[in-house]
C-alpha cells in the first residue's frame, strides 16, 4: 500500500502516521521531496481498511498495492482449478458446453431440448425454473416444479443440470437436487446469497454482474469460498456500455485478464451477450479463441413460441451445427472437449 | 407497438401476423411502401412480449410505444404520491432529509449522531444495520443488534429509522421494527426481496442501480407496488461510468426525468455519489434545484475512525452548515422543508 | 510517482532502476518487505513516461503521484482564472450566459434571437455557423456567411459573439471576427486544431468531449495554455453513459472536481445533455447550484422549424422565464449576473 | 418512419400532420385506438428529419426504420467490398496483417522493424509519423521527417505503409506518399478532415472513436465515401467502458454486427485495447475468429525503450510467434492470409 501525505505536511504528522502504521505490524518506508511525501507500507495489508487511511486530514490519496482477494488469487494457487459436474469437466485443458432453454415450460420441452443438446455434445443442461424478470408482469418460472421437470430430464438423459438460485430458501433443495447452482447477474452482489451458497457442497456457476469490475467479480467468488465452497466457475455474459445494438457488450478480454489474476475457471454465454441468435456463433468461437474453459448456450426447440429469451435462442439443428465448428476451435486451441 | 416487417415479405405472411394480433384483441393499422410494411398495434400491448413478436422470421423490428409500468406511471396517476414517515414528508412539494452514519457502531456512536442531525433539522435517521461490502473481510455491520441501537436513537429523539434489508428472512422484524425500509443498489433487481417487500405495510426507499436505466429502475418499484405496498421512494446515488475521480456519477437527469415518468417521489444521496464528503454540499445543492423531494446524507460524529464510508462521511458540524443552506435551497425552490 | 517492483526481483535490478532513476534527477525512497518492494520518487517526475517504467520486466506497476498537468493546475495558481469577453465575465464570482441558436439559418433569424436573449440577459451570443453533424446528409451550417450574419447580430445587439471552429484552416478568420472560439465536444481531443487555437488572442471555449475523463479535460486545456493561450473557459455538455432517456448525462459534479482541480472557469450546457427543451430549467439550476460560472443555452425563435436542434431549443418566451430563475439562483449562489 | 401521436390529439391536428408527410412524397398509414394514434410513413425518409418532427407539439415519439446511411449499406451493396494496398488485401475472404511501431523513432528502428515483420507475414507497415498525445509534454512524433523513413522502409522491404493523418494540411503529402491513410480514435467525428480524406484517391483506415456506436462510426464512412473515396477499413480498437484493467474494452460483437450492417472490411487493433503486450494473443486470435479481415499490431525492436506504447508492443520474437497461430486460425476460419 502506498500513501501520498499532502504538500506541507509537518514532519510530526507524518511520523504520527508512521507510528500507527507499525503498531499494525507493517514496515514503512518514507520518501521525503520537496513538497511531497510518499510513504511505502509493505506487510499484510490485507487488513487495512483505505478509506480510513484516506480520511486523515494530512492524507492526499492512498493506493493499493495488493489485490484484496486470497483465496481466488493465482499468486496464492498457481495451478488451474477444474469444475468436475458429472463427466462435464471445465478447466485445466478441459472444455465442457452448457445448453438448453432459457426457462422450463413444460416435460415434453425440456426432455427434447436435452435430447438434442446431448446429441450435439452438450454435457450440461440448463433450464431456468425461476426467473429474474425486469417486469413483474412478465413470466416468473415454473419454479420448483420446473426444478422436477429438470430432474426428469436429467434422468432421461444423464446430463447433469445447472439452474439459478434467486433466493436464500431455496439452498436445502438446490443443495440437494442440483449439480450447478447458478448465480445470476443481478444477484452477483446479493452478498447475503453469496454466503449461503459459500455453505453449500454443490459449485456455483457465478455470472459477472452487468456493470461489475473484475476486481468486484472476484470477490464475489471470493464470498463463496471464504464460505467453504471452493469450486467457483466464473461466467461472462457481457456487460453494460453506451452501445445499444447488441443486448450487453462481451467483454472478451475479461477470459485472459481473470485467468491471470485467478486460477478459477471462466466460460462465456454469448446467447446473453448478444441478444440475437445470428451472433450466437461468432462470439461463440472468439470466446474459445481467447481461452474459455466452456460455453452456455440458449436452445429453445421452438425459439418463435419460448417463453423468453427466444430470439436470443438457437435451434437444436443450429445448436448442432455450432457444435461442430466448436469442436474444431477447441482442438486448435489444445484443449479436450469434454462431453 | 410498432412493428416493421422485414423487405420483400408476403402478403400472406403480413396477413398472418395481423389476424394474430387480432386475436389478441388489438387493433392493427397496416402501412405498405416499398420494400417496406409498418403494423401499428393499438389497445392493451402490456402483455404483449415484443421478444416473441421479433423471433417471427418475417419481422424486421418491434418498437414497444406505451411503457412497461402501470402503477408507478404518471399517466394513470397525476398527482404526486407523498410519502410520510412520522413527521417527515417527502414529495408533493414536502422535502425531507435522512442523515446519520454508514454503519451503527455503538449506542454511543448512535444516539450522538441522531441527535446531531436532529438539531440541525434531519427528520429521519439513517444507519446501517447489516451492510453489503465487497470484500468478505470487510466489517458486515451490527446486524439485529444494530437494530436494536437504532431503536435506542430513535427512542431517545424520535426520528423514524431507515435501514438496509439484504435478506427476505428479516422481512418480519423489519416490519416490526424499521420506519422505512431501504433496498441497496445492488439489491435493485433482487426480484425475489422486491416481491417480500412489496407485501410489507412499511414505506420503501428504493436506491437506483449502478447501471440501471430508468425504466428498469421504476420497473423494480412496479414490483413492490403489484404487491400492494404503494409506498415506494426513489433514490438516485450515481451510476457507473468511466469517470473514475468520483465514486459514482450523479445523475442529476433523473430527478426531472422520473417526475414526468411517475408521480413517486425521488430523493438524492449525495454522499454515495461523490464519494468524498468535499463534495457533498455542491451535489446536494444540485439535486434540490434539480427538483428533488429530499435527501440522505450520511454523518459521522468521528470520521477518521467510521468503520465504513468515512471519507465521505460529514462531521455534525458540516452537516449543520449544509442544513443552513439547503433550508435557503429549499425555500428558493418553493418547497417546505419537513422536520 | 511510485513504482512497485515484482515480487522476487532481485536486489542489483533494483538498484539499476534506481540509478536511472537519480540520473534524471528524481530523489528515490526504496521500501523493502517480504515479496513486496515499493520505490517513491519525487522531484519533477512530469518528464517521466509512465508507460516507459511499467515496461521493465521486474516493474509490476507504476502509478502517478503529481497531476500531469501544470498550467491549468490550481496548485500552481491557486486564484480562480476570470474569463472577459466584451461586457460579459465568467469566473471568479462573476457569471454570465451565452445563448443562441445551433446554427445561424438567416439574418432575420440571428437578429431576432440575438435581441430577444439581449433582453432577457444574455451577456454573449451563440450561433453554429459551422455544424459538425453525424451524417454528411444534413445541414453542414452557412460556414462564413454565417458568421457575417453573427457580426450582423453583433453590431445590432453589442453581444460578443461565440461560435464553433471545425479547422485549423479558418483559425485566422476566427482570430479577427469572432469574440469567444468554441471548440466541439468531438473535438476536443484534435489535437492539431488545439495547438493552432493555442496561438490566437482569442478566449476559448472548450467543450469536454463525450467519453473524456476530467484529467484528459483539462490537458486539453493545458494543449491551448502551452501554445501560450491562457484564457481558456471549460463547458460540461453531458458525457455518453448507458442511460438513453437524455441525449448525454449531465455530470454535475465536474463542477465542483474541476475547480478543485483547476483555477479555470466552468459553464454547462444544458441543452446538449438534456437534449430536451423541458428539462434545460432544471438542469440550468442545478448547473448554478454545483457551482457553475455560466450557461450556454440553445433559444430559436421558431424551435420546430429549427435546421438543428429544435427540440432541445428554448423559445424566446421560455428563455425569458428561465432566466428570472437563473438570476434568484445566481443570487443565492453569492454570485454576480453579468450582463 | 413512425410517429407515435400524444393521447388526445385532435383530429384535425394528426391530419395537419399527415398532409405534411404527403407533401415530402411520404406514404402515410394511420392506426387509430383509445388514447394513442400511430403514424407509419415508407418512402424515401432519408431526408426527413427527426428532431424537426419531435418537436411538434402533438408529437409524442419518432422512431427510425431505416438506416440513415446508405453507401456503407450492405442492403444497397451486397457483396463485400475487398481493399487492396499493395500485395495485401482486406476482406471478401482475404485477410492481412498490419504490423510496426507505435512510432517512428529513427532509420534504424523502422526499417529493422520492417524486415521483421515482413519476415513474419506481415503484409503492411505501420508507423507513427504524426502522433495524438495526451498531454503537450508528450514525444509529439518526428512528422515528415517520420514519413520520410517509412519510404525508406518501404522501399527496403515493399512492404505498403500505414499511418495517421490528423490535419486537413497533409492531405497533399499523404496522397502522394501514404498506401493506408488513418484516421485515429480520437479524429473519428472530425467531420472536415473526414471530408478532405474523402477527396483522396488512397485507400483509408478508419478507426472507431472510443465511444462510438456503430452507427455513428459507419456515419463517419458515410462521409468518406460521400466524398467519392469509397475503399474504407473499419478498424475496432476497443471502447471507453467503466473496466479499468484494461486500456479499452474490446467490442468484438462490433466485428459481426458491421458485417450485416456494412459491406466494408473490418480489422481489429488488439494492441490498443488491451493496452498489454501479454494479452494481445488472446485478443487477436478472438478477432479472427468472430470474423475480422485483419490486424493492425503494435511491434517494438526494443519495447522498453519505445518512445511510446512500449508496453503494449511485440517483440519481433513475439510477433513471430503469434504470426503462427494468426495462420492457424485463419485457415481455420477459411479465409486466406494475403502476404
Amino acid at each position: 500500500m502506498v500513501v501520498v501525505m499532502k504538500p506541507g505536511t509537518q514532519q510530526r504528522d507524518i511520523e504520527a502516521l508512521v507510528a500507527k502504521f507499525k503498531e499494525m505490524d507493517l514496515d514503512v518506508g518514507v520518501t521525503n521531496g520537496v513538497g511531497c511525501t510518499i510513504l511505502g507500507l509493505v506487510g499484510d495489508t490485507t487488513a487495512v481498511d483505505m478509506d480510513k487511511i484516506s480520511i486523515n486530514p494530512h492524507v492526499e490519496r492512498v493506493m493499493r498495492v495488493q489485490e484484496p482477494y486470497k483465496k481466488a488469487n493465482r499468486k496464492f494457487h498457481p495451478e488451474d482449478t477444474v469444475v468436475a459436474v458429472g463427466k462435464a469437466k471445465i478447466g485445466g485443458g478441459s472444455f465442457s458446453v452448457v445448453a438448453g432453454p432459457c426457462s422450463v415450460e413444460s416435460q415434453a420441452q425440456i426432455i427434447a431440448v436435452a435430447e438434442d443438446v446431448k446429441r450435439s455434445g452438450a454435457a450440461l443442461l440448463r433450464g431456468g425454473a425461476f426467473k429474474p424478470r425486469t417486469s413483474p408482469y412478465s413470466f416468473q418460472g415454473m419454479g420448483l416444479e420446473g426444478l422436477e421437470l429438470l430432474l426428469e430430464a436429467k434422468a432421461a438423459t444423464g446430463l447433469p443440470i445447472v439452474t439459478e438460485i434467486m433466493s436464500p430458501r431455496y439452498v436445502e433443495v438446490f443443495e440437494e437436487k442440483v449439480d450447478l447452482v447458478q448465480i445470476g447477474a443481478r444477484n452477483m452482489q446479493n452478498f447475503d446469497l453469496l454466503k449461503e451458497v459459500g455453505k453449500m457442497s454443490k459449485p456455483v456457476l457465478l455470472k459477472r454482474g452487468l456493470s461489475s469490475s473484475y476486481e468486484e467479480w472476484i470477490m464475489s467468488a471470493e464470498y463463496i469460498m471464504a464460505g467453504g465452497n471452493e469450486n467457483v466457475i466464473l461466467c461472462e455474459r457481457g456487460i453494460r456500455t453506451f452501445e445499444t445494438y447488441t443486448r450487453n457488450t462481451l467483454d472478451v478480454s475479461a477470459i485472459p485478464a481473470i485467468k491471470k489474476m485467478s486460477h478459477l475457471p471462466v466460460i462465456v454465454d454469448p446467447s446473453h451477450s448478444a441478444g440475437m441468435y445470428w451472433m450466437v456463433e461468432p462470439l461463440a468461437m472468439a470466446a474459445i479463441a481467447a481461452g474459455a474453459d466452456g460455453l452456455i448456450i440458449e436452445v429453445h426447440n421452438d425459439p418463435p413460441h419460448a417463453k423468453c429469451d427466444g430470439q436470443q435462442s438457437l435451434t437444436p439443428e443450429n445448436f448442432g451445427r455450432l457444435m461442430g465448428k466448436v469442436g474444431a476451435m477447441v482442438d486448435l486451441m489444445g484443449k479436450t472437449l469434454v462431453k
